[in-house]
């Protein structure tokens, strides 16, 4: 008896259900089950299925399901014959725990497949006119978490400071820290360093200001976020000096002149 | 008088048009006049929108329409009141020049606004199986671009070899020099690698195996894809090892025992 029974992990991106994809919302319309995190568009959820919907976490400093119930949850419905979506901020596959998710599906022999999303890495530095990457300034882009020191300094070991953009990731709330930190690991006092919370929603948020000062910035508190540290944080100066964009970010506050 | 005339920046994905988002799909529907990469499903755009369609470029080693022709050609049709879709394989700010197109359409006082993709560095690992990061293996992932060796030399030497994912974008023409630099920098020779062409489309060809062994893997002429160089790309062979992933490649080789 062949089991229709599998999980889609879906990724969601940085927030609008604008940067949804094609095929997760079709993943979505089609499910008898969606587990999302805590960072989903919930009343676009709704509009877009029928399917019962769970929230499973998860945000810094709250209570969240454990990772081994969700798992458990998954492996269940699947077997149950269930369609689920596992719908994760950004894309599932950066910092998102999807590939422990994908491996505890596999074990239980459950069939599952990944649908990509819009990673927040890239996707809020675009929206605040950040390019990662931009011709004669950044040949390179590194992504890291910012909320475990210990992964942080063993990141800020590896790379030369000031050679590549930056995206640090669950890093806003440790920003005074995390400036210390790569500056006591060689990157400059004045690298200039971009704060972009909740990109591509209502409350999007951003900072653009010197390394130095990163730990001044005064985010909306609650909004997750990402920093973006190197030389491509000019490129935005550089357009909301001639133009006025058309970004996300409904306000922009400058850490100082430059 | 207004004039409603505008560019959309919007990126396609790596190839599916199941992974083109909501917002960029509606941007085609509305424009009247679409630019795209080769890269892009010319037959799904013609679905799609009812605008006039450009192919204008890039692939290695074709001829393409230069980079200021594209300017003038969004400036002039968005002065005239057209609304413009430049859209770009991946996201339009990872090696895309986006941020060039964006500052030309600012210094033209022309409306523009961006539409974020998914980035092939991601999406196409995350099809093959593999999560560029991944608790315990690595925390951190760094993407650059492989067509350029002078770019690429200068990256290594900022990073200390094995410590991050590594994606390279653009690299698999010159896979086999590009092997020989990482270990003259340092990477081990039986470094995890992959090559993932064509990720998400019916082309979709991925091979994995040691970094020494990269040179020798022949994948199909004439693809795009991207490197990944790490020990996540050990998760790929742990969740082939129990289950059958559906993943996009419709052929997986390796290069050896592992």
């Amino acid at each position: 008896m062949a089991m229709r029974g599998r999980v889609s992990l879906v990724g969601a991106g940085p927030g609008d259900p604008d940067l949804w994809t094609v095929g997760g919302v079709r993943r979505l319309q089609e499910a008898d089950l969606v587990l999302y995190d805590a960072l989903v568009d919930v009343g676009a959820l709704q509009r877009v299925t029928k399917a019962q919907c769970f929230c499973v976490g998860k945000r810094a400093r709250r209570d969240s399901v454990p990772q081994e119930t969700i798992h458990r949850l998954m492996i269940r419905a699947a077997k149950q014959g269930k369609r689920v979506v596992r719908l994760k901020g950004g894309d599932p596959f950066v910092f998102g725990r999807g590939g422990e998710e994908a491996l505890a599906l596999a074990m239980a022999g459950v069939s599952f497949e990944v649908v990509p999303g819009v990673t927040t890495a890239v996707a809020a530095a675009a929206l605040a006119g950040i390019p990662v990457t931009h011709r004669g300034v950044a040949s390179a882009f590194l992504v890291l978490a910012g909320h475990t020191s210990e992964a942080v300094d063993r990141t800020l070991r590896s790379v030369r400071p000031n050679t590549v953009s930056m995206v640090i990731l669950m890093g806003i709330g440790s920003r005074g820290k995390l400036a210390s930190r790569l500056m006591a690991h060689g990157w400059s006092a004045d690298t200039p360093t971009a704060i972009v919370c909740a990109a591509s929603t209502q409350n999007a948020w951003t900072w653009i200001g010197g390394l130095a000062q990163l730990g001044e910035a005064v985010p909306p508190v609650g909004l997750a976020g990402v920093l973006v540290v190197g030389e491509v944080v000019k490129v935005s100066k550089a357009l909301s000096a001639v133009s006025r964009v058309e970004q996300a970010s409904n306000e922009v506050s400058y850490g100082r002149k430059g």
